[in-house]
């Protein structure tokens, strides 16, 4: 089955707006075991019905995104009634959700609104429950006299309407194409800790005596997700392997990254977590407060550049500043410890290091960082770690590995 | 003149990778005033050969990413040589620069490698000084034989290697083929603290006079590029008319985002900010560790969910908050004097409010927040403001408001 995507929208073409939609489509359909042939964008206006028209003849099908809004550069309703030769005819239901959305914010239906009730002969309405317009599935027969065989959909451009309606409605009617639709399962196995060529190697081979398991490898932030997918039994004999072979380089089976794992440990046994930040700057608290809940794990944050800072507020000695350097192990275990203590906290997580792209020295170049974790009635451990690059990258891989000291802390396993 | 982009590799169809060089080109080439007709992504393979055909039997101009590097499925150097006619030769500079480059880091060019330095007879090389592959330019002469008329850029998929490559070698290659390339300039006014609307009301009916001039706005994160390009007097113009009407709105021209121009304007003055977030929880902070030469500014920076944090950490009264709520202008203004103090720093930037999901009251709503500024010898200041919806939003429109205040009180001018 082959499947084409078409985006439309002027704005991507300008670079106005990243289109994400594309990324995003192409995951959920290889969970599906399905892949996009080809992605197009055209610019609103009639470069849809040529954008539209030549996917059709190509695939079988074709998943459009965007141009089903009320202004008169959103043509995708007309373009594909008009290539398929269907006449538009108000639909009662849509008619009905319009007017009860509009009445609710004391408006009436105007005309231009009007035209998203309006529906091609013969499809299919996808609602929106987060949008005025509605998605429309044109099955493959529609277009048959026209020479064209593609099942056709229009899904809204707005990725929070986008997505339920692709998850809700579009996917269940993909896998009833697919001979295999209903046995399918797709999962996510995400890793940290070890990067992707050393996940390759211990579970490829494996994995490939698996005949009909389809294997993905997508690079997330500071974590590689292993994507399996194919029959259920397959994916789950895949799983099997991937869990002996990986273990606790795991952090999750559901897609959740290492902070939303680790602010449900803390939640779990109400444990409270500090954090002392030279380097990173704030980057790993913003990670545990961009989780909901994180209110009731994290006790203070605190972000000390300067050695007078550290000195002041997480007690590091000034002779041990003197001796070692602020970017060491001595400081970096004292910035934990006195975290910990100040804040009266169960953990303390802290790094000290050279962001770059200045203050680097021959013997602690740019990318050289400490990590640590302290605990109440527990070892401090630290560890050593080099991540040269653009600072954004340093910050992520830096702040990741704290979290992964700490989430190996909670669970009681050992870091490797 | 209509311009193509053909995207190529299977990891962009699969959503690995998101298409931002897509986006990227689409704003360099409205700045030169140039539009994209179309872009397209095919998969690594034959496909790209299809793909590059089509883009250039419709344009004047195809600009191919990725399929440039030393493994088998690159083939957009094969794939144009064989649409061409023309042959591949191997290039002494190229090979030269390979050598060196292998040499530096120990290793002989292999064949794999070697395959980077042919080159269709005819073609222009574009020198990557940040990666092996050279960039390729086929001129629109070579394929007319075969009845194509094109230029075909042959461009590297990594943005690092992309992006200089566009600006110093592709873009003055486009202005040369363009009537008014070399007198065309392109101006971005960011502004922040205003609405895109509001900012259409006050200068769109204005620059639409001066003809010929072209006008967009790029949406960036918590604030507007208001773009001008055209000929370069009319861009002037066009400016002079905007930094009258948008005024203190404009945070930079140079496209530096607030946390630059505000690292920058310290770093003038010599002078240190301290941070106190509550529902930011470190989002602040991290955008001002972002820019390079923050250690010279920031002085200390604190996240402090917890009231006790807040009390302990900032001297916020225990009865300020039993009294006013932690979400109230008296306890913004005590975490800001009281961070101020703390700190010993010049200037202290506050935030707390209900980031939500969950916190909100029906007269504190989620999304309300207060933030304040603190100054040596200056009045403390607060804003209330409401930024419903999602937490990173919340968080980022918050930082932007107070990143605002601060860039103001440095400049002296008061917050509208």
């Amino acid at each position: 089955m082959r499947i084409e995507l078409v985006n439309t929208g002027t704005e991507l073409l300008l670079g106005d707006t990243i289109n994400t939609n594309a990324a995003w489509i192409g995951q959920r359909l290889a969970a599906l075991g399905l892949e996009v042939s080809r992605q197009t964008i055209v610019p609103d206006g009639r470069a849809v019905f040529e954008g539209i028209e030549e996917a059709a003849r190509r695939s079988g099908v074709v998943l459009v995104t965007g141009g089903l809004g009320p202004t008169n550069d959103d043509v995708s309703r007309e373009c594909t009634a008009e290539l398929l030769g269907l006449p538009l005819e108000l639909n009662a239901g849509v008619m009905q959700w319009l007017s009860d959305y509009f009445g609710k914010r004391g408006k009436p239906v105007n005309e231009a609104s009007r035209r998203q009730a309006m529906v091609p002969r013969g499809a299919r309405v996808l609602e929106n429950p987060f949008g005025t317009a509605p998605g429309l599935h044109m099955p493959a027969g529609l277009g048959a006299e026209r020479g064209l065989h593609a099942h056709i959909f229009l899904l809204p451009g707005p990725p929070r309407e986008l997505k339920p309606m692709m998850e809700n409605l579009v996917e269940p009617i993909l896998r009833g194409m697919i001979p295999d639709g209903d046995t399918r399962a797709a999962l996510y196995l995400k890793c940290t800790g070890i990067g992707e060529s050393d996940i390759v190697e211990r579970i490829q081979a494996g994995l490939e005596q698996i005949g009909g398991l389809e294997l993905g490898y997508c690079i997330g932030k500071g974590d590689v997700d292993v994507r399996l997918s194919g029959h259920r039994d397959l994916v789950e004999q895949g799983a099997r392997l991937v869990r002996e072979r990986m273990g606790n380089f795991i952090v999750s089976e559901d897609r959740r990254v290492i902070e939303e794992v680790v602010v449900a440990l803390l939640r779990e046994r109400k444990q409270w977590v500090s954090t002392a930040e030279s380097c990173t700057g704030g980057f790993l608290v913003n990670r545990l407060t961009d989780v909901s809940g994180s209110s009731e794990v994290l006790a203070e944050g605190f972000v000390t550049y300067a050695n007078g800072a550290k000195q002041k507020l997480l007690g590091v000695l000034p002779e041990t500043l003197a001796m070692n350097g602020a970017v060491s192990e001595a400081v970096v275990r004292e910035m934990a410890e006195g975290c910990l203590r100040t804040a009266g906290a169960d953990h303390a997580l802290a790094a000290t290091g050279v962001a770059g792209p200045t203050g680097g020295t021959p013997d602690r170049p740019v990318g050289t960082v400490w990590v640590a974790i302290a605990s109440r009635g527990g070892p401090t451990e630290a560890r050593k770690l080099f991540f040269p690059g653009a600072r954004d990258r340093f910050k992520l891989l830096t702040s990741q590995a704290a979290l992964e000291m700490l989430r190996r802390r909670l669970l009681g396993i050992s870091v490797e």
